[in-house]
């Protein structure tokens, strides 16, 4: 099975070619230009440079999120048009189930901690393990504070691996809290397709048009929009 | 200091892009294609999606080999040629060195083991360890036979972490010499530009001219010339 994998829910954006597990080629970016600018045009080089017709991809995953609303919505809806284009179906994977497979070297004895910044204090984050070479979801995605995060690991029984651009945010408040963790290595620690390719890994894919962007929370337009509209009736 | 880095030695190509030690942009395949095929266009890709213009690079930083001789002859090859005509420094780093940046993970206390499949029975290694943040090489890059370096590995007083394509030819050995070791996984387990990248930081660049292949040993072309030549000699 020949997957393409996307993802691009932070700064950086990659693309990632994997047959049967095994990754035939990715490519990487964190440059400062934008997703919609960077994405297609690696996704068409990963094809050609490695004379694979785009034709034969039989599924293209997606890191459907969260992470910035911006780069899901970019994700996704690259995701789409290929499928659409191309009549393939689609498997959306959490971002952070995405970071989470890239942990195994953490070992046993440690939580998987991926965390992203969520801006406002708080982090898009889940908790995983992993057991007899598998990965094991401990709690679903949500967005929690540092602190609430903090306080939760403290209370474990075993140290965190912490991976992720929320690591910065939470620094302080794992300290603070002396929870016990320990950060991923650079090569490891930011989200990447091939791990959205081992994420989609025995998912069952669907049609595009079933395929949705997760943000597990409102935008901040969302946001203030409701609050407006919330005040004006209190008003009338 | 940007630093485009290449790594072509074995089945793998790759290339990348790092601003002090910050990983911009990477490309890696893993397909049928030759890196003669490959690697220049992944190299312009990069630049291309990056937006970085080729002459801003400062130094170009290639694993020197041990390694596949048609590979390390391609990478090097490429380096010179990307020197030459954009008039910058070259970094030769050791495949087996840009290897072991990536197993940091290890910890400290395991022995860093890459292995490259060297034919024959041998494999190209050597070994490293982890202290306080640094790679310690423990020894110099050879071709040693996986018998030999089994034996090693089973007397010293702690466990090896191995890594390259290598591990399918020492595996037998090491179980039957009864060494401990583990394997990384598989997204640590192969060289990659990043890798060549992170050995290079903190080298001092030289003029394109004294790069150079390291085989470490004679191609089998000139392995059987000389035999001829000796054949002769003996029967004159």
């Amino acid at each position: 099975m020949l997957i393409l994998a996307i993802e691009s829910s932070a700064k950086a954006a990659s693309a990632a070619l994997c047959r049967d597990g095994e990754l035939i080629a990715q490519s990487f970016q964190r440059s400062a230009l934008t997703h919609s600018r960077t994405l297609l045009p690696m996704i068409e080089d990963l094809f050609r440079n490695t004379e694979i017709p785009k034709e034969s991809v039989d599924a293209v995953a997606v890191a459907h999120g969260p992470g910035s609303f911006t780069g899901v919505r970019i994700g996704v809806s690259t995701a789409k048009g290929l499928c659409w284009g191309l009549d393939k179906p689609a498997v959306g994977v959490s971002t952070l189930e995405a970071m989470a497979r890239l942990s195994e070297c953490a070992g046993e004895e440690r939580v998987i901690c991926p965390v992203m910044d969520a801006r406002r204090s708080q982090v898009y984050n889940a908790l995983f393990a992993w057991r007899d070479g598998e990965l094991q979801r401990l709690c679903p995605d949500r967005a929690v504070s540092a602190g609430e995060l903090a306080a939760e690991l403290k209370a474990l029984d075993r140290p965190a691996w912490v991976l992720g651009d929320g690591w910065q945010v939470c620094a302080a408040a794992l300290d603070a809290a002396g929870a016990a963790y320990s950060l991923a290595p650079e090569l490891l620690r930011y989200q990447n397709a091939w791990g959205v390719a081992m994420a989609a890994l025995g998912k069952e894919p669907v049609g595009a048009e079933e395929l949705l962007p997760v943000y597990l929370r409102l935008s901040q337009a969302e946001r203030e929009r409701q609050e407006r509209m919330s005040e004006k009736e209190n008003l009338s």
